[in-house]
Order: structure tokens, then C-alpha cells, then sequence
């Protein structure tokens, strides 16, 4: 058990974003958040899942919506923790433990605000060891977790407290709401037990993130090995540089909820001469160098600022910036053919089969 | 309290038609549906509002959503209970009765359906006295009662429980809700006592509906007087032949979760030479004759078939149909202040005030 103070939120939020794959929302509004409630309410203890019993209840929190809006419109207040209590309330049970449902720049951070003002522990794993983009992406639900009930709650005080009959269902309703929420909502999803947790979630991960973005802070552009040191000695693998250039194309548009874009870079240093071209649904999903694929979902794709190492999450991409774009490779977990079948490159329109990252 | 069999919904869903003006869904569905619930579970005891217990605790269902949809999506087996079902889970009370919401073709038969399976009696009443598109529409809502919580069930069995701060944002939130489960949903809301019923609602229209239907199933061209003569002897009043005319234009779009459109009619008869258009959204809202209103929201506007007396919903308006164009004047709580704040023709964005119905 580690208590997280609020100054140890910069760290997690930051390595969270170099796992967030460009995606999980801003950074800056998730530590904000956080940071507040562990200042109003007191620190977080942070849990391995290990220590959970068996029989523990534990309900994942997240923000849902559009990372373009969530900018846009900070929850503060008791929104955060409106939807858990609602999920809590259904099941007339009280949660031992809340846990994020993603590692992304928002999603890692907020739930830490969650349990700050419900005074319980956050688990240190996730559900999906990285962000992506809908609710049944979550690792729950490729190995067995019904997602709900699940609630949705906004700023204006509404819930929407949901049962659907599966986990698709779920995603499918609960981004309907979120729009009509204005875009963003705050959702518990896949309440589950502690040997659920054990079964179905990445572990490890907030340390994870504090670690990695603990060695990202000063490395400027020695960003990629001070990755590599971390991530190689987890599960995850050793870290590449994928491709140095400039931004000179950004398309981007609101649909359906999410953010779908496209980037174009143009090659410098060791990478003059070539182009990359980078696919997004609020996360990175694809890079090619020239045409041909050179990572995919569900490796990791992250876009950093070239100088500062700072990570770039989508809606911050910009013509002009000078960038390091590097690939993080997957644990098995996130590789079975079960998860393929739910996150592969395929599943969002890629046309291409998933083949480990290549350099 | 009168014993409701199959047959005696012929006329009720005929004459809720009439006093549907043209929404609240296709007749034959809801017909259909509760016809057979009936069949199955028994008769329906329909009671008067003022037999109800003050603390009774009345829970009105409906379908929501485009009529065009629900034409092709036809509720069978237990979904019409299931949000209904879901209310009195949350509420923890067994409802004593359900009421519609509104007079229409659907939504004044399929609460006989839900009262047939749940075994419960039907209140003869509804929450608007004609049909209108959207919840807050309902004379619980402008006279004070709170919509939730409520539900919306689909047939996939699916259901979203709603508890909002407004009745505005519970109508916002369920229809984007209805729009995700395919364009039709099934909701139960705005839970009351036996006392806000006799406070808020339109009492005995579904009587009035039954000898409504009775009058009009032989009237054939003799329409306007075997209604009016039911409507004399109510608290609504004298109805009227508004025109006489061959439908020349429909336009029509699913918008919102609505189906919004306008029609042109040619005068024939006495009405040679005179054109009328009729703006509607699911129900009619606003009649012109050469461009001057002659009647507008709350009062009802009915499209009936010339020679069958039939009346025509807007989803089944089409281009050369013989019609007479029926007016209908609305009773007092229907007009007040209060009424037309909320559902008067500004509200829908017709360009005039509302002026009782002229001839």
C-alpha cells in the first residue's frame, strides 16, 4: 500500500499520457481534479490488486465523452463520485475500492479524485492497459465481467443508472447519453469483485505511469531510453523510436462522440526524406512510414513534443510541432486472440492483420 | 370501473386517433399489442380518477419515439412492462395502477397492454388530452409533478433508469436514449399519487375516446357531426369541419428523434379554390387556409380519410388523398397560462399566438 499525495499526481498523470497513446483526455484537467480532492479530502492509499479479498467490491470510474469537450467542461464539485454512489446505491453495497478502467492522460488521474472524496482505496491496475476508445475495449469485458449495472451521471446533477444485456449494448447507450449530456459524462462501469479484478485487470499500471513519468520529467530528448529503462523491466518491453518529423497535416472531426482524425509527419534527422501517417479515434490507432504499417493497436503509438519530451495526447496535435513518435510494445494479455478480436487493427478499420511492432 | 375486453379496444384506439391529431403512433400497432396482452392475461379494470386512494401510487407508461419507426418495430412479450417494472424496483412500491400520457393511436392503447400483464387497473385519464411530441408536454409536468424516476426499456432488454434535476432534461436524456434503441423505446414515468392524478391529469378521456370511436366506425361522411356529438357533451366542446381537400405536397424528415414535416392540401366542395398546409411534428401543430391560421396547438387539428371517415396519422399522409380536415377546441386546463407557456405555438416554433380555433 502507497499513500499518493497530490504531488505525486504530476507523475502520474504525465507517464499515464505516454501510455494514453494520444488519448484518456488532457492531462492537465485530470491532475487538476485530482489533485484538488486529495487536497480538500486527504491522500489516496493506492492498493495492489493482490491484496484485494476475493470477495472485495470494487467499482471502475472514468470520464466518457470526447477529449475535445472534456477540455472544455472540468467537472468539479461532487461529479466525480455522483456515479459511483449511484452504482453503490443499486447494489446496496459500499465500495471497497475504485480502479480506472484505462491509462490515459484524464482517466488515471480522475479516478484518484473518486476515491479521495469517498475516502476508499484505488487499485493499482487498469482495463486496458492503455486508453482506447469504447467501453467494451475494457479487458473486463473480453475476459468475462457484465459491465453494468453501470451509471452516467453529469454536472447538472442527472444519472442515468443503466442494465443492458451486454457489454456492447452498454457502450452503445451509454455514448448516446454522454452526447447528450453535452458531450461528456462521468460513468461506474463493470462493478466486480476482488478476484474479478485479479482475473481481468493489467496490473500494476498506476505505479506504472508514476515511474515512467518520473524518468520522462528531465529526460528531454533522452526521452525514448528513459521510457525504455522503465518499461523494459515491466511487462510491457522496450520502447522505440518509431519516427522524428514535423506535423504538417492535422485532420480532425467530431463524430459519433469521439474524435477521428488523421496526422501527417514529415521525416527529419534520421528520418528525413520519409513521411508517417498516424490514424486516430481519440487514440492513436495506426502509424506508417511510407505506406506500410509499421505499429498498430494494440501496441502503443505516442506522439511527444521533440525538445521537452512532453507527450502529445490527439486534440493538442498541431501543424508545425516537431515531434518523436515512439512504440511501446504490449504485454501478452493485451495480445490473446481474445483481445485482438476486440481491439485489433481490423475491429477499427485498419487494413491491416496485427503483427508486433516492428523498427 | 368498467371491465375493458379486446373488442372494446377497436374503439378506444379509433377514437383516441381522432383526439390523437394525427401522433402518439400508429392505431393498428397499439391495438394489436394490447388486443392480445388482453387475450392472454384477461380484461382491464379502467377507473375512474376519482376512485383513486390520495396515496395511491399510479406509474403512466408509454411508447416513445418516431412513429414511422414504431410502424416497423412492434413490441411484443413483456417489454411493454419492463420499464414499469423497473420503477417499481427503484420506488420499491407495487404500482396500483398505470395511465397514458397522452390520447394517440399508440400511446392511448399500449398502457392497456402493460395493465393487462402487470394484472393492475388502467386510470381513465392522460397527461395531455391529445397528443404532443415530447414529456414535458405532460399536464404533470406544467402542474408541478416530477418525471422521475423513470425508465426507458427496449426489446433487446435493455433499460436505462433516469433520475433528473428537470423534466426538460429527462425528455433531452430519453429521447437520445429512444434514439440509440432504434428510434421507439418504452418508458415509464412521472410515478404520482392518487392525488396529483386528480390534480394534473385530463380525466375520463379514455371514455371519451371509446364513444368517439363508437360514433365515428359508421359515420362514414357523416364524421364531423357523430363526433361533434360526443365532444358537445364533454369538457372539450363543439367540433368543426376545418376544410375539405386532396393532400398535393407531404414533406416529411426524421429529425431528433422526431418526424417532422408539412402538407398541402386543394380545397374541393365548399372549400374549391382555398389551399391549406398543415405544419406537423409527429402531431399536427398549426392549420392555414390561403395562409391565415385557422387553428394551432393546444386545439386539435385531425386529418380524416373523406369518404371512410378514417382518421390519418401523419406518418401515413400521402400525396392525392381525399381528406376533411377536422378542428377540435381543447378545455380550459388545457389553455391556461401555464398550458400554453409550454405547449402553445411559439413553442414550436409557429409564427403566431395561440387564438381559440376559428371556422
Amino acid at each position: 500500500m502507497t499513500l499518493i499525495n497530490a504531488d505525486d499526481i504530476d507523475d502520474i498523470a504525465l507517464g499515464a499520457t505516454v501510455l494514453g497513446t494520444g488519448g484518456g483526455g488532457d492531462p492537465h484537467v485530470g491532475k487538476l481534479v485530482a489533485q484538488q480532492a486529495i487536497e480538500y479530502h486527504g491522500p489516496v492509499e493506492l492498493i495492489s490488486p493482490d491484496t484485494l479479498d476475493d470477495d472485495a467490491f470494487v467499482v471502475p470510474t472514468a470520464q466518457m465523452g470526447a477529449p475535445t469537450v472534456a477540455v472544455e467542461k472540468v467537472p468539479g464539485g461532487g461529479e466525480p463520485a455522483a456515479s459511483l454512489s449511484r452504482v453503490e446505491r443499486e447494489c446496496n453495497r459500499t465500495a471497497d475500492a475504485t480502479m480506472p478502467i484505462e491509462c490515459g492522460g484524464i482517466n488515471s488521474t480522475f479516478p484518484f479524485a473518486v476515491a479521495a472524496e469517498k475516502g476508499i482505496p484505488l487499485v493499482d491496475a487498469d482495463g486496458m492497459g492503455r486508453a482506447f476508445p469504447e467501453l467494451q475495449h475494457e479487458t473486463f469485458n473480453i475476459y468475462g465481467v457484465d459491465g453494468t449495472p453501470a451509471a452516467v451521471s453529469d454536472e447538472r446533477g442527472n444519472t442515468c443508472l443503466l442494465d443492458t444485456t451486454t457489454n456492447e449494448q452498454l457502450e452503445w447507450l451509454a455514448r448516446g447519453i454522454t452526447v447528450r449530456m453535452g458531450g461528456v459524462g462521468y460513468i461506474a462501469d463493470y462493478p466486480m469483485t476482488g478476484q474479478e479484478v485479479k482475473e481481468t485487470a493489467i496490473p500494476e499500471t498506476m505505479s506504472l505511469a508514476a515511474e515512467i513519468g518520473a524518468a520522462v520529467r528531465d529526460a528531454g530528448e533522452n526521452v525514448v531510453s528513459a521510457i525504455s529503462e522503465v518499461t523494459s523491466d515491466s511487462i510491457y518491453g522496450e520502447t522505440v523510436s518509431l519516427f522524428e518529423g514535423k506535423i504538417v497535416d492535422v485532420k480532425r472531426r467530431n463524430e459519433r462522440g469521439f474524435v477521428l482524425g488523421h496526422v501527417e509527419l514529415e521525416g527529419f534527422g534520421p528520418d528525413d526524406g520519409s513521411t508517417m501517417e498516424i490514424e486516430f479515434q481519440n487514440e492513436n490507432l495506426g502509424a506508417t512510414i511510407d505506406g506500410e504499417y509499421v505499429a498498430t493497436v494494440p501496441d502503443l503509438i505516442t506522439v511527444m513534443d521533440h525538445e521537452s519530451g512532453d507527450p502529445i495526447p490527439t486534440e493538442r496535435l498541431h501543424y508545425g510541432a516537431r515531434t518523436r513518435v515512439l512504440g511501446i510494445p504490449t504485454p501478452p494479455i493485451m495480445r490473446s486472440d481474445a483481445a485482438l478480436d476486440v481491439w485489433g487493427p481490423r475491429t477499427f478499420g485498419l487494413e491491416t492483420d496485427y503483427t508486433p511492432m516492428t523498427h
